[in-house]
């Protein structure tokens, strides 16, 4: 069962509201003796953390992590895994509750209002409870620690698009990206996404966007064949994202429409003795399991629902009204997804590289 | 964890090869005292069953499924569920090994041979052994017990694209579409799909598809918030099929192209009382959970990887060949996908709907 | 998977160490609208807590907990949970280090430091880290919760033996016990096993014992045929808190020598027209599944490995040496263990409970 | 979850009723390459069959075991898992229903009958279908696979008690037992069990027993510390099995009356520089983790509840009556338990030896 858990070797549970004391995850089954501090995991949270842009909510939260459990200093004064489970705490500071207290009663259109409300019977409608985005700070922790887990992983995501405006996917150029704030692949790119953004901020709506996550320094040999497939786990990880409504690997929906030819990824051998792919529509999966070629995976993020526009609903009395949501948004939440999807790649490939050592002893 | 499982409260385990004895699954949760036959899961398995139409591998599989356990008759004569696990197989009847005897030693681009092989350093070759979407057939008769279990729940499956051809989404028309062969919506589409897949087969290549399929009748607050979102479940689903490269829920990839306000779905008292959505880009799910409105997803499958023509590829030695597969093939197995992507959304409500009664005491 | 989680549909997932900043767990899956406080899970805490007379632990601990999500406050003043994790956690305050320093290097026999050390090669020495029984503190706040998720439950324990003392079984008187510090059934057996420790907690050694937990108000149903029975479950509880070696249900180990009339209870109609078992040999279960009846287990809890008296070990560098352990013990962990057996019954009749209403609609 | 399933790396999953056309299971997450044939598994199965001595039922069963899939052939004509799921069936041969006929509509005190009609309203009253000790076929055909796990396994099993007729433990000689159709360890103990349970058998009743499980050979490092404790999963596995009342490990509930220092196992470093237990009352266990001594479990048996004998129950309508129960059954089902026993403990450590590799890379 996983109504709060992802994973299964290595296995994230979290917790908290978006304007509860704090947020938190225990990390269950991370390998001892893995150094980490919570420097190393606040340079990641930086990354995600809000008020970075005008692009970005303005909620001013330091996000600062702790370690509560699992990591000890050794004799030589090194901060390492222990074996036991990891918790790791944000504290809430800038929560401004009162924002909220004038659509306590109403069901905001494209949140998850209606829904709790039917399925629970009670929600905490301070800043959208658990359904809050700010969840995935705790998971961008974790996969600080994920990373760590497979030798020589790498794992960067890139924005690809933005409301109808797309990258040209030959330039991505994933590393020079993220340097910008928006994690651009190009300064062309760049001022048509700005211009859009602003264009989008400035008459109280929002946009959506496409992300791309790569993997590199996969091991070949994670996955299972069926209702493990690395595949599919990596798609359930992004799909778990709020707001997100689309997943695809390699070549994707694409592909489609690609002849038998074009798809199958021909094979030959490199000079150097080692089998070689000769492309990667697969995105680095055949069968559910990890063929050592970059895995490649894009993620769809709806439009921030909250936007100013007054927009039709009802509210809890059974009436019609309507609704425009005056808190700090994102215009657009694809923007801060971006780390999130790379944390979520990476919890999957740290479960399925010990699932697949545990199976096979290989790893 | 999850090999070769899916779901939890109601949960099949699947197994068997393509070309051995039999292949069958449990199923583990099933609520006691649902009426089911052989009959009623056969007629499910006979819209799958290969051999129908000159567009599907002529591979002859009469696909006869056994209940083994957890049906009881009971002394009106009533087949019902017991609540304890029901064992379901189909023996394999039409499996010509030979076909494949040449292509045991090379890896056939597209497939699973490569990674199987790493991962577990043997393979049964026969047919693709595991990875053969054979498999699938299973997942169908387990769907057929699924649809019982959420009362009222109906789910459909259409074609929406094949190769570079799509449906005009408008014309759906998912009901009658599945008295034709090739579960068409309308007869100017089926011609030039028809038309399309004759070209394709003749030049001894393969080609992709989309597929819809839409829930209606499900109870609203089906799903979890975070990690056990209906929509995340859905696609775990999905992916879990052979093939499948891509899934969306509802408007999906479009929606990072809508504004905020296309985007969320605005909410009206109908004149019964009832709320009422007014569009359903969300595709049935606000936060993870189900809405009362249809669940829509979609998934692309990629092109047949087994083709008549030519690829390069290299064998177990490590010497670069070619290979040309001259097995018994779909040229689109995305034809006989819809069935199985109504069966995996069967299987994902009837987990979560029991999920939903066990932490809520709804439905 | 389950390193460091319990349960399946209410699950709790704990984390912490006895020396580090906090020990705390998430529960998940906690139905929604459960009215719940801190003052209320507080006072299942006290019971526990250690200091509370010379035959528990010296250590002054006020472990007070706190709720950091899940339960929200609705406008009528009411805390109920909301369907959404429930963080605990309580921080640790009296934690002397330092008592732990000279045996830092040293293997105590009994404890799980060779075995912790040799699985992870590290371990957090100070106060045993995870294996510190501390740990048992957030189970006995969990089982707080647990225990307003089953209408009618009551859930007492009671020892039953101290060292080789034992209770006249005819005598338990449940109900009275709970006042008096020794959780005692009465004055004689109370002599008996005070003067008894005593002469442990002067010699430096210490004691083990057996305690009874009784469940009552248990509904019919829950539990499974084979590999979820519910007295499975329970023994996985109970076994799973420190120290214990032991665990049997209703006649347990004596009905190995009952004959086939005396062991399984015969039934009749009550007057009032219900179902009546003449006995409960079976614990209150048969075939895995709750009768209805009082559920009853006991579980033995081997002497405290920490003793002032010296024991041959050997250290880190491989060296025969001695240990004796002056940290603030209880001579008796059994006695502390009452309420922690009491919180592991509860936590898994929870999840049956919510397992069978989600299989059966029943409940 | 875990209806009908058991493990997690190295799961299994049974099915099957007592008088329905087969029972079997789906052994998941095998490793791969390991040489498995049906002749090796049948060896496990012949010594659990029934008929084969007066103290057992009279039922015939050939307990005939296949493999349909996840074993292949090689090259070499050997046959080794390929690490895809395992399926193993038996067919019921000599099923009497007709037997149970008179029994139907009553609830035979000891069973399962009534909580099963409870729980699901329905149940399947041949052979007490599920309930029936006949799945614990497929537990010793999974147990026959999970021995090869890990490498260098040992695990016995033997009698150490018959209704109320202990066997001296210091004479077990467990090698030697296996060789006796009672699983015996000498011939003076042989002779008075033999003796009472031929009076037993006469008097139309029936006896318990309690049975001793010892690995040998298990690494050190399996297990986890406080949900996945090993010992916490043997007792698991143990108290799945039909009847079962009781398990401890080590000393068990005799450790409750020793003092510290008797319970504390010493060490010492061995002449060949090995750490070395002078004693294992932890039963090779130390805070849920293997030492490297071997591993010692008991489990107790309570009496078969069919007998011949009337007692007092209710039938369906809720009158009162009378039951005696005429079909075939094991006068001591103790006796077969052996090496049900014996498969259960090489379930749980073969998924504990892979959880280890998976979180640890040893082993």
């Amino acid at each position: 069962m996983s109504h709060n858990s992802f994973g299964h070797l290595f296995r994230i549970t979290t917790w908290g509201e978006s304007h509860g004391p704090a947020i938190g995850c225990v990390i269950d089954g991370c390998p001892p003796g893995i150094p980490i501090t919570e420097a190393e995991i606040q340079t990641f949270l930086d990354k995600r953390r809000p008020g970075q842009s005008k692009y970005t909510t303005q909620r001013k939260e330091p996000d600062t992590v702790e370690i509560l459990s699992g990591v000890f200093e050794t004799e030589d004064g090194e901060k390492v895994t222990t074996g036991t489970p990891i918790a790791l705490q944000i504290k809430n500071v800038d929560a401004r509750s009162k924002d909220y207290g004038d659509i306590k009663d109403k069901f905001r259109p494209g949140h998850a209002d209606y829904t709790y409300f039917l399925k629970y019977g009670v929600r905490d409608w301070r800043g959208s409870g658990r359904a809050s985005a700010r969840e995935t700070a705790v998971r961008v922790a974790a996969g600080a620690v994920a990373r760590k887990v497979v030798p020589g992983l790498r794992v960067r995501g890139a924005l690809v698009q933005i409301g109808p405006h797309q990258v040209d996917r030959g330039g991505l150029g994933l590393g020079r990206g993220r340097q910008q704030p928006l994690l651009l692949p190009e300064a062309k790119t760049a001022r048509v996404w700005a211009a859009f953004l602003d264009e989008v901020r400035k008459s109280g709506s929002s946009a959506g966007a496409v992300i791309e996550v790569v993997a590199e320094g996969v091991p070949v040999g994670l996955g299972a064949p069926l209702y493990a497939k690395l595949d599919q786990d990596i798609c359930s990880g992004l799909m778990s994202i709020n707001a997100v409504k689309g997943v695809e690997i390699g070549a994707g929906f694409a592909s489609a429409a690609f002849s038998g030819e074009e798809n199958a990824d021909e094979m030959r051998m490199h000079p150097n003795g080692t089998p070689e792919f000769m492309s990667n529509n697969a995105g680095g999966i055949l069968g559910g399991i990890s063929t050592g070629q970059p895995v490649v995976a894009r993620f769809a993020v709806k439009p921030t629902s909250s936007i100013l526009n007054t927009r039709k609903t009802i509210d809890m009395s059974g009436s019609d009204t309507e609704v425009s949501t005056k808190g700090r948004h994102d215009p657009c939440v694809g923007i801060r997804a971006v780390p999130i999807g790379e944390a979520m790649m990476a919890l999957v490939l740290a479960d399925h590289y010990l699932r697949h050592r545990g199976q096979t002893g290989q790893g």
